[in-house]
């Protein structure tokens, strides 16, 4: 039960912990809770510290926490030194550290603390994208798209306004929240000046990154001097007010790992339609995230969302369904990558 | 609670009905059921007079219909007077049957029977195919389609093997037992050879129909001579065992209504692109069944579902959702047509 009370406090927080995971904290003597904790920002004290201090006296008490408890000095203290000192004498966690060398149960242990991994499958996957990402120092990486049933963006004018309806572009900036850098080519950027934040639920601004080779980027004027991170990736050292990330290689895997250097450990890769193209190709992305409007529009190639040369079958990109969500008349699918094994089930 | 039964009884026998539509009739006297019929084929017994021949002697019971009974000399005598001459004191119905000058409410009435009209939702959808094919003399056209999330029914070496699942394919079949014919142009059924049967629900063959202009069909083996209605649609007289249909103006709209004089009140229309884009571009087509499949193929505009000249947002097509279902990672979207109202609520 606590657990679950610890992971409510670990999705609160998602999404504003950079580069760190997001962690809860509950701590519970003779059946109450005397202490709640939530990792609220890189650098900033960790959710076991947190609940700890609330708690002032914390003897005999047990600690819930959602991730196992960090044995290292990084950024704060390790907590595991603070567990033993507060008197805890047991520390229940859901899910273990792989991304770090992590001598903390033993410590703990060692000074009488009765430990116990109760792994926790919604957490475990919680924490997937946090763990592949410090894996592979590369983004996590979601393509999300909005799109007519057809598989068209925009039309043949580039008009692309109201495809799909509020309801759905609110879950959009609930998805936006979450993530650290949202990603668009230059084009989109220009022709749709996107404010690609999560103003709609009060959310934050992610950064907001643009690929252009040529690096001919015009900025909107809200994003010249910007509170919102403004990332430009190109081939050449621009004059301008955002952040610029130069590089020969604009391919996506490369991309990911810089942007992962520069701190957007989940990335959203919104558009244009070369952009999804070009990641969904070079088989960079994780997740994708499909909102389908219920029209069908036609029309030509252009701004189909994923056109590419001839191909055939045994070439395509096989995803696993993940979830489904209905806003009104829009249908909106989750997939995670899967693997590419073709029905052969006839 | 007996409409509901009766409700039953008439979807158990949905798509066995020819061009009459599928209704259910459940007679109950002192709390219990004394009589069941259902309209079992065209030109058989309609189900007011199976459910009084199954209750013998019926006087003073109550009739519960789906369809409000029949007052006219048609294939059968009219159910009115069966339903006079029984005994029954009152008759409860579902649905007007607004496709007929009846009579029959007063003539029961004038024989001191109370009748009752209780609309039913789930029922009056259920018709509504029916009316509307009645009234316009046309089809009730269901487009139905399987493809990769990005609209692709095959690749671009026209393979589509095993896009969707054993269970999407399994519901097709189901799809297919509700419909009278189903259509598909000659390419897609040269190369497919397929069977459009409902053989995974051990359910009936629908009349299969081929367009072909030049008429130029190759029928496969095992559709010469064949139980299933074979209809080919074509611009010149044809030696063949298949029905041929011969007219100059192959225009979905003019089909619909040639294909509902020769028996088909429903019709599924199955593919390929060029079969599918036409009844869409034609607005011809009253629900959309997509089947889509947890794949990305990319590739050219070759076998995408939908792909015409240039299209502006203004001309797309409004659909509304119907239903959303989920065969393990397959979804299946269902869609009525909708009205052409861009969303402009931002």
């Amino acid at each position: 039960m606590y657990i679950n009370e610890a992971f409510k406090l670990a999705q609160m927080t998602d999404g504003q912990t950079g580069r760190n995971p997001a962690v809860g904290c509950i701590i519970v003597r003779d059946g109450a809770i005397i202490g709640i904790g939530a990792h609220l920002k890189e650098g900033s004290s960790h959710a076991e510290v947190q609940a700890l201090a609330m708690a002032g006296d914390a003897r005999g008490a047990t600690l819930y926490c959602t991730l196992e408890p960090c044995s290292h000095y990084g950024q704060t203290p390790p907590c595991t030194e603070a567990v033993v000192e507060a008197g805890i004498s047991r520390v229940v966690f859901a899910a273990r550290d792989t991304s770090l060398d992590n001598t903390g149960i033993a410590y703990m242990e060692a000074h009488g603390i009765e430990v116990s991994h109760e792994p926790h499958d919604d957490i475990t996957e919680f924490y997937a994208p946090f763990f592949q990402a410090k894996k592979d120092s590369a983004c996590y990486v979601t393509v999300k798209l909005a799109a007519t049933l057809d598989g068209k963006l925009a039309d043949d004018s580039d008009s692309s306004k109201w495809l799909t309806n509020a309801d759905s572009r609110t879950d959009v900036h609930k998805l936006r929240h979450t993530m650290d850098g949202v990603l668009v080519g230059r084009r989109t950027y220009e022709l749709d000046q996107p404010k690609l934040d999560a103003r709609h639920v009060s959310g934050k601004k992610p950064a907001k990154i643009i690929i252009s080779r040529s690096g001919d980027v015009k900025l909107h004027a809200a994003d010249i001097d910007s509170e919102q991170r403004i990332i430009i990736i190109t081939s050449r050292e621009l004059e301008t007010t955002a952040e610029v990330i130069v590089t020969d290689d604009l391919s996506p895997g490369h991309i990911t790992k810089l942007l992962y250097k520069h701190g957007i450990r989940r990335l959203l890769v919104e558009g244009g339609s070369s952009v999804i193209t070009a990641f969904i190709e070079h088989d960079c992305f994780d997740e994708v995230v499909l909102y389908y409007a219920p029209k069908l529009l036609g029309g030509t190639e252009r701004n189909r969302f994923y056109h590419t040369e001839e191909k055939e079958l045994s070439a395509l990109k096989q995803l696993e369904l993940k979830s489904v969500d209905v806003f009104q008349h829009d249908v909106k699918l989750t997939y995670r990558k899967g693997q590419n094994d073709v029905h052969r089930n006839y």
